[in-house]
């Protein structure tokens, strides 16, 4: 039984209502059933509860609500729990309930004149991205995690990914919300309109949200059309300006089709060949910095293939390009992506690592890569500078490994100095400290150094305003919250 | 001397405290130099107030705002004063001072490798667009009154406008802002990032709130790469769901260059012809129905005039389309999109008319022109439905003018029954009853009825956490705000 739940309730009861409102099968108590929900996807984080509920539909979502609201019990909504910065897993002190939205992951329509797909928030991305796709759709927002991933999460966290360049953040994607709302009262923003202006924008005050504003229930999501031709190139490049000078080369040219372009250097990629199976290096030598980049269109007729060969044709006779490779067939074109989608877990299998998700303006990302890891490499003798990420978009995942024979714990006993260090050549270039994975629970400290002043007196007003209990998500987001 | 702040306030004392800030020629006290900023566009309404102030830089609006607060005197920010909901003037009591950001109209920074535009928010809208082509990039954002609209209105308002279909609305194409808050605090968050996931999204709060929440002084844009080859056809078609299903055509088969899709009636059209010296009708025959299409594309070998003769070729072969002309020029396109661009004004010089700035999910909007005309050509017998506007976003304007031989005035009293009737139908199809022009003081009685309970509930407590004082454009968007 839960000690500190056991000081303000009464256990026997609170299990009763709870069970009550969502069933007993759909009610977990179990240590074993819980842990799960209590970990966050790193491992980082081990956090406790009481108990793991998982409502059917909205009104059970409310129902829940309102029963935490009255007894002052702070509500952890989950969803595929696959957070980088711990923004969905409850608090050690074991006095948080766990609200996990899987169970409600229905299509609710998909127009196809409108074109928006309208679903439950506990969908994963990727049955999201295929109920589009069986209608010759694209949800156009894809990560790695997609698989597990729910919308209800994505949204929450603004996700980014791989098709940010083309199509923006979750945020750009999403019309309308259904979002039950710390009072207990259900908001019903489902609205599937591309214009309506009445007055303040809710919606994209709870996306980014982090869930701490009011659980999303549900959405309205932008769809495209599926594309019919895809080219993809993987690209050798001399130097991190010349990766930027060749996005711009291929943005410039094709500007309506670049739909990725993604940055990885040398070590990375040989992280991936000797960690992955079945990764194959795909160029005659290795080089110190590449490329990927994809074009996307509608109509199968195109022509991609050859628009690409002959765009990295200009960049190779401007000394942009080394080496690169066309994919021929979707089984290659899934190949080359493999080597900068198992960037992370290569990495993981290699070491520990401190992870900095930074972003700065597209025209400073070439520096930036130069002079963090100049500053790094000073500052850090023998460190493993090992950036990837979304080049087109100026979002770094900029990673670093310990000198080859300093162990894990060593060196993360360094992480914040490195941080530190990076966010310093972050801060000159006008950059954030946080891209795309948000604030969590692991970067709360962060906000008052990069967002205080007005900016967080606001956000926490407005926290105020909206969750005076503070029972949605308490510890994520805003530093020092008034804990209960 | 205006009585109402004379009741708490030294007039003379005010006055010069106001010179001290912005300095005496920037003050306006002269009732003829002020008239201009108390009327709206529409001139329906006359406001009044003791002063404009027209300051120069972020932290001049600062030192007003703070004078403001400390004696409660609320404050009304004013763009280029083309609001058409009455948005942007002070009421008629007087004790509103007139916050003209005219003279903050600097471009700040353009980033072409970025693909950003940082300009203070008192740059017209048509000064940015040119900033923007001078590089040979486009600020997609174009409406009617772009030569007087200010940047900071058109993102108070989150206006919409002729290429929404493809760019989106102002909210669209914000990065970042500077505000100045009600408690007189400036919040710099111009940042120029395609991703950034710390904490709550406030821009998108700002925009869109009509300045009840704060002062925009400044705002970081995106942009796209200038279009180099543009074709545009004028097309009479047999029906509105003709018009729809032409619009699904053209959108399926160019859905990376279609940039505008309009409608108008037959009747609009020939209002213009009427009212408008100049105009010509471009086809043979009148029509019941018109759509105007408008392909862009980056490169100037795109072929659109071909792949547009084409799709009206096939649009033709499906009974879509009874005759089309495109132009052959940029005189031509200017030509034709005229016919679009003075429905408003010819409407104007015609009679009274009663609009409606409505949208419905696209799917539904050739059923919503036909029902709304149905039901107000029942209620209202002889009353003239003319309707137009941004088909491919779900945007109509559904205007009405009096019955032949019924005067203007007899006609206006009739405003709200016809507003009810519209509506009615907009509400069935799950519509919004301001696409657009937002709310101002025109539309907040009807925030009740469409946006009430928890919706409304959220946005007055956002107003009391952000304006606990009500001096930020009070009246504007929130019914029955108290007053001061």
């Amino acid at each position: 039984m839960p000690e500190n739940l056991a000081i303000s309730h009464s256990w026997p009861e609170l299990r009763s209502v709870l069970t009550s409102i969502v069933g007993e099968q759909n009610c977990l108590f179990d240590p074993q059933e819980i842990a799960p929900y209590c970990e966050d996807w790193r491992q980082v984080h081990k956090g406790s509860t009481p108990a793991v509920v998982r409502p059917a539909c909205t009104d059970e979502v409310a129902s829940l609500v309102r029963m935490c609201a009255q007894r002052r019990i702070p509500i952890v909504p989950q969803g595929g729990n696959t957070s980088l910065v711990d923004g969905a897993t409850p608090s050690a002190e074991g006095n948080e309930i766990v609200l996990s939205l899987s169970r409600m992951n229905k299509v609710r329509d998909l127009d196809l004149v409108n074109l928006t797909l309208t679903v439950e928030a506990g969908i994963t991305l990727k049955a999201a991205q295929e109920a589009a796709l069986a209608e010759d759709c694209m949800l156009p927002l894809s990560m790695g995690s997609e698989g597990s991933a729910q919308i209800g999460g994505a949204l929450s966290t603004n996700a980014g990914g791989n098709n940010t360049v083309r199509y923006g953040n979750a945020r750009d994607l999403v019309l309308g919300l259904e979002v039950v709302l710390p009072d207990a009262e259900i908001w019903n923003g489902l609205r599937r309109l591309r214009k309506d202006n009445t007055g303040y924008c809710l919606r994209q005050l709870f996306v980014g949200a982090e869930g701490t504003l009011g659980i999303i229930t549900a959405a309205v999501l932008k769809l495209v059309p599926r594309p019919h031709d895809v080219a993809v190139a993987f690209c050798a490049v001399p130097s991190e300006q010349a990766a930027l000078d060749l996005f711009m080369l291929c943005r410039g040219r094709h500007y309506n089709s670049i739909q990725a372009f993604e940055y990885m250097c040398g070590p990375g990629i040989d992280l991936v060949l000797k960690h992955i199976p079945g990764t194959q290096f795909p160029l005659a030598k290795p080089a110190g910095h590449y490329a990927l980049v994809e074009l996307a269109d509608y109509s199968p007729h195109a022509g991609l293939r050859e628009k690409l060969e002959d765009v990295l044709g200009n960049a190779m006779d401007a000394g942009l390009l080394q080496d690169a490779v066309l994919a021929g067939s979707s089984a290659e074109r899934a190949s080359l992506w493999r080597l900068r989608e198992e960037q992370s877990e290569a990495q993981k299998r290699e070491a520990a690592s401190v992870k900095n998700d930074i972003s700065v303006p597209v025209s400073k990302v070439a520096e930036f890569l130069v002079r963090a890891g100049a500053a790094c490499e000073c500052q850090f003798p023998g460190v493993r500078v090992i950036p990837y990420g979304h080049m087109g978009d100026g979002n770094i995942h900029f990673n670093l490994l310990p000198a080859p024979g300093v162990g894990n714990s060593t060196f993360l006993k360094q992480t914040e100095a490195i941080m530190d260090a990076v966010n310093e050549v972050v801060r000159q270039l006008d950059g954030s400290f946080s891209a795309e994975h948000g604030i969590g629970r692991v970067k709360p400290y962060m906000m008052e150094e990069w967002r205080g002043g007005a900016e967080l007196a606001t956000m926490r007003r407005i926290k105020a305003a909206l969750d005076p209990l503070g029972i949605m998500n308490p510890g994520k987001v805003l530093p020092g919250e008034p804990t209960l």
